[in-house]
């Protein structure tokens, strides 16, 4: 019964299945797979969840395992398996196939050779489409997702598209060099994946050529392909924003969890001990005020917190490619009247408050004046990080908000702590 | 020449163009658009953007725009065109686009039926291959990513599906019943877009029937549309967790920006100001021992970091669907482990510095106590935030983070400053 259940439910949905079962039951059920089912849900359930049941097969079961997959597929897993059964397996392929792997193991995770497959149903030009309707008809089945012929010449040179509707509304007399679409959406196997991405959704593409630098069609890119890269890059994004090195088997052992956090937890580290000897200049000021130890978090707190919001907002606006680093000036000025509307806004309220809180008007004054300097300077560096990173050629989404954080704790100290010592002792 | 480039782009190009403009050239180009074309860009563009570009078009202008558009276009954009020209506009429509675009309009923007189009093309199943084909060669061109046939009955009730493929490598003599797949990934119009895309991305699909309680079909869900909504979920997303209500023009006004910023700055402060009143209580305790107040954003802050890492991977692994509210034991326990492993750790190594900077043990001791409790405080609170949104309804991954820094900034002064009054005063 459980065995039926298993057997007729879809990969993906089986490897959802994997993802949310603790290690004992998950490994239970893996070994109840069909072994030509196994390669297909290696696909599909995360890194961490495939090291785990790659590590209960032995290398028989690994080599049947991935026997049914095509070599884009291939060559997805190959770096998860291990070493000891590569020779084996690269010697089980055809030389087309070997050379396949090879190709697509060659581009990093985030170009188009690593998500291209090759899939692609090539026509020549100079023959009618009732001879490409006679053709396609000794197929079985055409490739998934399959919405174009490619048109090539005697060199593999990609010469146009044929999208298969027009196939259908055209009469069969008619010549494929007559209809083709020659001008096409071409891509090159080390193009960045996420401008290809851009493009699908843009152009709504649902399949697409990727040719070397002779116009040699040498693979085809999918919208499915699409599809997991965007969820998986906002992934990622997520991820690091939140502090995780990579995704979580939420099933991994503590010493697992321990090793993909730590980093992130040492960097903050860092950066709160050295706000704390920022804090340390200023003990005798807080030994004789102590409302300012009170106070002091609110000042770094708030211009943390509008830093990030500078951050977000220009992060995206580069990635959208809305904004360069020409534009430098203009959103300055335009964050920098924000930082100030908001000084004196909630700067007021909240020097107000600490006015009323401690009978100290003039504290409530440093408040403010500190507040609004803090957000200043959230807004100047909230601008000037991420452009400075794309001057030096980094991601600017990568560790901005770490950066800024710790611009605005240790700078909102020192400012708040400063007015405090000059203005009230 | 200008105006041949601009003729030239996609609307999805152009699109990017006004974006990336400040508001003058913006409207001085919006001016230079075919308006044929004014439409599919209005499409385009980002909320604020269309706002910017509509205000800038009288009543005339704007009814020619979004003459050529579809229904479910239409309904897209009907929100944001001044009400006056609704009563003309929905009277320019014939019966059936006015049913789609109020059929369209009555879902929320998360749901199926305000993402689906209406450009399915159907067929009868007591027909054969070669009927379908001589049918479809009446068209000048199938609507854009059809990759599949309807099949419905008298009733519009959907039969099956005919994937296009599969006309192209069966038998012309064969009848549409035979070859058609019966058992399809159907929608509803009130289904969760956020399940559907998942759904896409598992079974790699391209388009996918819409139908009502009565399996009627009504519209069609593409992948264009998935695509979009998914990069649109990841955008709201990064968003919502950098402090921004909405995606922002970059150009805006600053009274804009500080309109979209404003509430999660008031939060933020509202949380901050209660964590002063937590060290207010202890106010005695920092005058006598001073070197509390260098320390106490370190224990705050390693807190806030930890319980951000827990919130992160537990929304997301909620997501996905792999945990649920009873699985709550098991994720506590394994979450309390690393906090206790990362406080006795980071905890215990922040402890021998403070020791050996303030040159008191006891202190260090305090020190590495209160991180540890802290990270414990911030364990439980990660696992049971979210799981009590959840419970209540409600998504977890809107204001968990704030809610966790709240907790662990006024538990982490609250803990470590009561552990030094205790042993320490
Ligand atoms: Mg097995
Ligand atoms: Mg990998
Ligand atoms: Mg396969
Ligand atoms: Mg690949
Ligand atoms: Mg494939
Ligand atoms: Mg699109
Ligand atoms: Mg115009
Ligand atoms: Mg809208
Ligand atoms: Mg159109
Ligand atoms: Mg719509
Ligand atoms: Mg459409
Ligand atoms: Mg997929
Ligand atoms: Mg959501």
């Amino acid at each position: 019964e459980l065995q039926a259940l298993l057997d007729g439910l879809h990969p993906a949905d089986l490897a959802d299945v994997f993802e949310s079962l603790p290690l004992e039951d998950r490994l239970a059920v893996w070994q109840r797979i069909r072994s030509d089912r196994d390669g297909d849900i290696l696909l599909e359930v995360s890194d961490s969840v495939r090291e785990s049941l790659i590590a209960d097969m032995d290398d028989r079961e690994i080599l049947a395992a991935v026997e049914p997959l095509d070599a884009d597929e291939l060559a997805d897993l190959v770096d998860d398996l291990p070493t000891e059964v590569l020779p084996e397996l690269m010697a089980s392929l055809d030389a087309q196939d070997r050379e396949r792997v090879q190709a697509a193991m060659s581009y990093e995770d985030d170009q188009v050779g690593a998500l291209m497959d090759f899939d692609m149903v090539t026509i020549r030009e100079d023959i009618s489409l009732e001879v490409v309707l006679r053709y396609l008809r000794r197929f079985d089945e055409l490739p998934a997702q399959t919405d174009k012929l490619f048109v090539v010449n005697a060199d593999s040179v990609l010469t146009g598209v044929l999208p298969l509707h027009w196939l259908l509304v055209n009469s069969p007399d008619k010549m494929v060099r007559e209809i083709m679409a020659p001008d096409v959406n071409t891509f090159r196997p080390e193009d960045d994946a996420y401008d290809v991405a851009q493009a699908f959704e843009r152009y709504d593409l649902v399949t697409a050529p990727v040719v070397d630098a002779g116009m040699r069609l040498i693979g085809r890119i999918a919208v499915d392909a699409m599809l997991d890269f965007i969820r998986e890059e906002s992934e990622t994004e997520a991820l690091s924003r939140g502090g995780l090195r990579e995704e979580e088997d939420i099933f991994a052992s503590v010493w697992k969890s321990v090793r993909n956090r730590w980093a992130w937890l040492a960097i903050n580290l860092v950066t709160a001990f050295v706000a704390s000897r920022v804090i340390g200049l200023f003990e005798h000021s807080i030994e004789k005020l102590v409302a300012l130890a009170a106070l002091m978090p609110i000042v770094a707190g708030i211009g943390g917190n509008s830093g990030n919001q500078t951050i977000t907002m220009i992060v995206r606006a580069m990635a959208l490619e809305q904004v360069g680093t020409s534009q430098v000036r203009r959103l300055w000025r335009k964050e920098l009247g924000v930082s100030l509307f908001n000084g004196v806004v909630w700067g007021g309220a909240i020097g107000i408050a600490a006015w009323l809180l401690y009978g100290n008007p003039a504290l409530g004054l440093v408040m403010t004046a500190a507040m609004t300097l803090n957000l200043l300077l959230a807004a100047f560096m909230g601008v000037g990080i991420p452009m400075l990173m794309v001057k030096l050629g980094r991601d600017p989404a990568l560790g901005s908000s770490v950066l800024i954080t710790a611009v605005t704790d240790s700078g909102g100290f020192f400012i708040f702590l400063g007015l405090a010592t000059i203005f009230l002792l």
